[in-house]
């Protein structure tokens, strides 16, 4: 099966986790806001109710044959364990999500940092609460996730958040270290020799045959400031 | 099976989206940091990782037997097919389970509006900075959340999300439209004629005999200032 991904064109933001696990499980799959002849149009008629099927209320969505999928984390719930990537037992599976949702928000106070006050507004209005909230973020909440991922990844040899299995929660963490070092690189300087378990599963993903040939390809793109990890050195201290 | 619901005692919070569920289900609980003998000591051991089991990273967290589950919506997943509080086609489930993490999304914003610097912080702390967020978020972002379940809602007859089937993620709007009519009792008065299947649905759900039967218990913890909802006249305006 093709599968159809839709997710916005310039960014890797949440549609990266997707993507990733995509590359990993060798999926054939169309990143369909990024084809020239269809793009960010064919995106926003679905976030327009113009569609028939269930209305997605925020990119990604995956569309896999009749079903249309939203939700970064319920994506790779549903994607996962038709390619390899979770194990078969439904407690591992229910562990795996759980991890991703943690993942997941995470990941919102990672975007929250540099827009504490709401999406709608320019970072540059909401500059003084940003550097409120991203001192109390790389001060406290860094060190609470890492501090967690690094003791889940203490539990059992392997060195996966699964133990000996490798899952797409792991693929996931990958990103947000990739992504948190791009952000915050003299926070993450300063962090990592204290998680070096985090740190050596980052280099084990990005290593991985796919991953290493997709993040050296034209599909990956690179971190930018319009995306959910953004480069402020006045954020960064 | 007699489930353990690990929760702060003493707020609704996300717990609260536990709560209704196992209550609508008939289901057999104890709400175990409420338990005078046992108490918040029994869910801390869990929080500082003093368990054999996977490290929860916050409540809720429930224990089903031998699974320990967290992540609110990763809680009603694996309870709502066993209830029979979700129909059965995996379609269904899936769309469900991304309804309530739509919703979570959504209570994510809610928290945020009177904590937009952080968790760690009074309110008193941020005020300045919540009236900012508040402002946005009644005006733009509820309009928004709203105006998509009640599309949702206006696809199919038969009142619920998911069409002619009650399930978990009716529950879960009842929860949210409650605690926003606590919250922002002003913005809410404004909001609702706009909103009228979402207004309904939260009637229906409310009446449901064993919601009804529950509200009207000492087991629904009442909405105070220590919760996610929470009553500020300055950010309802």
């Amino acid at each position: 099966m093709r599968y159809e991904l839709y997710y916005w064109p310039s960014i890797q933001g949440r549609g990266e986790f997707v993507r990733l696990a995509l590359e990993e499980a060798g999926a054939d799959y169309v990143d369909v806001a990024r084809l020239p002849q269809r793009g960010i149009v064919a995106l926003m008629r679905f976030l327009e109710g113009k569609s028939d099927g269930r209305p997605p209320f925020a990119p990604p969505f995956l569309k896999a044959g009749k079903l249309m999928i939203a939700q970064t984390a319920n994506i790779l719930l549903w994607l996962a364990p038709r390619h390899g990537l979770v194990p078969k037992s439904e407690a591992a599976r229910v562990w795996a999500h759980q991890l991703q949702l943690t993942v997941a928000d995470w990941l919102v106070e990672t975007h929250d940092a540099h827009h504490p006050i709401g999406g709608a507004f320019y970072y540059e209005d909401q500059k003084p609460e940003s550097k409120r909230r991203a001192a109390h973020f790389t001060a406290e909440r860094l060190p609470k996730f890492f501090g967690y991922v690094e003791r889940v990844l203490g539990r059992e040899r392997g060195g996966w958040l699964l133990g000996q299995t490798f899952s797409y929660v792991d693929i996931s963490l990958f990103q947000m270290i990739a992504g948190l070092r791009y952000a915050f690189p003299r926070a993450m300087e300063r962090l990592e020799p204290k998680y070096p378990r985090s740190v050596a599963l980052h280099g084990r993903v990005a290593s991985r045959p796919r991953i290493a040939a997709y993040l050296a390809s034209k599909r990956r793109i690179a971190f930018n400031q319009h995306g959910i990890f953004r480069h402020y050195p006045e954020l960064d201290t």
